[in-house]
C-alpha cells in the first residue's frame, strides 16, 4: 500500500507531530496530571472543606482553570499536552466535562493533545472508547490515545479507522518502567514486548507519511533506554511515547535513547516537574513558574538533540 | 494473616456475592452496554437526527432511563450488574453523570456492581482510577471493577485499600477469548495468564472471606472452558466473571466450567441477549421483554447449578 493512504493532506498523525516537534524545536509533551492536593493555593480553597458531589463540581471547575493556566503557559513551547483521564475520572461528570473543554482549549492554542487513558478492550466497546477518545464526533477528540495491548492486537482495529480517515494516532503500551513491569512484558522468548513492538510495526506501516513517522506508537518508559534502543531497531517508524522524566527521576539523555538519527521518533513526557514547585515550596506566580519549567526543560531537550 | 482480616462484617466483596448468589439463585450478572443504535425506539427518537454536543445530552438521558428500565426488571433476579463505561463515556461529562445515577440506582435495588473499566495504570493515576471506580467517597463507588494486568502488579496495590478497607472487589484479565487473545496470554512457558493467575491467588489470600471467596478475582472467558478448569486448580478461591454467554454465542454449561465444587466462584455474564431482542425484531413491551428473558436465562443457570 502507498504511503499516506487514506490520508489527506497535512492530516497524518506522524506528520503533525513532526511538525509540531520541529516548530517547537523540542519533543516536548507536558502532562497534564492535575492533583487536587497540589494545585496552586487559591484554586485549593474553592474545594477543600467540601465532600462529595458538591467538591467534585467545584474541583471540576479549579482543574478546568488550572488547565488554561497550563496551556497558555506551554503553548508554542510543548508540541503537545499529554491529560491523564484518571484525575478527571475521579471527580466524576464534571470532570469529563472539564477534560472535554481541556482537549478543545490545547487544539485552541495548537498544542496536540495525547489522551492519556490506556484503554484496553475489543468489538463494539473498544468502538466506543474510540469514539469517547478520538473520534472527531466524539466528546474529546484527542489527537491520539494511550492503548493497553493485554486483550491482543483486536485491541487496536476499532482504531484504526480514526487513524486512516481523520488523522488521529495510537501509543500502544510496549514497555514501562515501573518495578512490577517486567512480570508481563519481559515474559517469554521472545520477551512479550518484543512481540507487541513486532505487530505494531506491521500494523503502522500502512499508515507511514511523509515525515517517515508512523501514526501507529508506542510507549516506552524513559529508564528503559537499552530496550529503547533494542525497540527501535525493530519499530524504525514509530514514536516513542516516553514518561518518566523530571519528577520521575529520568534524564533527558536517557528518554532520547530511541530516537532516530533524524531526530525525530521520541516524544519526551513530563508532567509533575512543570505542573507544580518542588515538594514543601510555593509558586509566588504559578503561571510564571509553570511557564519557566517548561522552557527550561524544552531547551534541554533541544540541547541534547543538537549534541547528537 | 487471619482470614477477613481488615473486613467489617457483612462488608466482604466474596461474601457479598456469595450471598447475593444465593439469594437470587443463579450466579447471573447483567451487562449495561447502552448501544444508542439499539435502544427501544421512543429513547432513540430523543436523540436521533442530532449532533455533536446536543446529541450526547439527550443520549444520556435516554441511557438513564434504559438503564432504570432494565434495573428494575433485573432486580431480584440478577445478582449484580456489570456497567461497560465505555458507552457511558462515548457521551461525555452527561455520560458519566448517567452512569453515577446508573451505579447509585443498582445499589438502591440492592443488586452488586461491577464497572468494566478494564483499566490498567500504577501509582497515583491507578489511586485516581480507584476513586473514581470503587472508591466510597467516589462518583462511582461500584462494588468492584475490572482491571487489566499488563503493566504487572503494581495496576492492584492502589486498590486494594478499598477492597480491605470497603469490601470493593477486582476481576483482573486473566484469560479472554477474544481471537487475538493468544498473543500475550498463551506467551511463554508458563504461559502469561497462568502467571497472572498465581499472583493474584497470592495477592488474594488475605481478602479470603467466610464463604471461602476472595475478594480478588479473575476474568476468564466462556470459551476457555478446559483452562478454566486449570485456572480453577490454581485459584481455588477466586470469583471469576465470565463473559461471552447469549449474544457472544457461549453456551452455559461452557460459562460454568470453572465453578466451584460449592457451586460458588463463577459469576456468568450476559449483556446483549438480554437487554435486546433478536436482530431485525422489536420488542412491544421493553420492560416486559427485558425481564423475560433474564429470567429464562437465570433459570438455566439455577438449572445447570443443579445438576452438578
Amino acid at each position: 500500500m502507498a504511503e499516506n493512504s487514506g490520508q489527506r493532506g497535512g492530516q497524518h498523525f506522524g506528520d503533525r507531530l513532526a511538525a509540531a516537534v520541529q516548530a517547537t524545536g523540542a519533543p516536548l509533551c507536558v502532562g497534564l496530571d492535575p492533583h487536587l492536593e497540589r494545585l496552586p493555593k487559591p484554586l485549593r480553597a474553592r474545594y477543600e472543606g467540601l465532600q462529595g458531589a458538591a467538591r467534585r463540581v467545584q474541583a471540576a471547575l479549579a482543574v478546568q482553570d488550572f488547565d488554561e493556566l497550563v496551556l497558555c503557559a506551554v503553548a508554542g513551547v510543548a508540541a503537545a499536552v499529554k491529560p491523564q483521564v484518571a484525575f478527571y475520572e475521579a471527580l466524576g461528570g464534571p470532570g469529563v466535562t472539564a477534560l472535554e473543554r481541556c482537549c478543545a482549549r490545547a487544539r485552541e492554542l495548537g498544542l496536540l493533545v495525547v489522551a492519556d487513558a490506556k484503554r484496553g478492550d475489543i468489538a463494539s466497546t473498544a468502538a466506543a472508547y474510540a469514539t469517547a477518545l478520538i473520534e472527531p464526533q466524539g466528546p474529546l477528540g484527542a489527537d491520539a490515545v494511550t492503548l493497553s495491548p493485554w486483550m491482543g492486537m483486536d485491541v487496536i482495529d476499532p482504531f484504526l479507522g480514526a487513524c486512516r480517515e481523520h488523522g488521529r494516532g495510537l501509543f500502544v503500551l510496549v514497555r514501562t518502567t515501573n518495578p512490577g513491569s517486567a512480570l508481563l512484558q519481559r515474559h517469554g522468548q521472545p520477551e512479550a514486548a518484543l512481540l507487541v513492538a513486532d505487530a505494531l510495526h506491521q500494523l503502522g506501516a500502512e499508515l507511514v507519511g511523509q515525515s517517515g513517522t508512523s501514526s501507529i506508537g508506542a510507549v516506552v518508559g524513559a529508564f528503559a533506554a537499552d530496550e529503547a534502543r533494542a525497540l527501535r531497531a525493530r519499530m524504525p517508524q514509530a514514536w516513542f511515547l516516553v514518561p518518566g522524566v523530571g519528577a520521575q527521576g529520568g534524564g533527558v539523555a536517557q528518554a532520547l535513547a530511541g530516537r532516530r538519527a533524524d531526530g525525530l521518533g521520541s516524544l519526551v513526557v513530563s508532567a509533575r516537574g512543570i505542573l507544580y514547585p518542588p515538594a514543601g515550596q510555593q509558586d509566588a506566580d504559578p503561571a510564571d513558574a509553570i511557564h519557566t519549567r517548561a522552557r527550561a526543560l524544552a531547551a534541554d531537550l533541544a540541547q541534547e538533540l543538537g549534541r547528537s
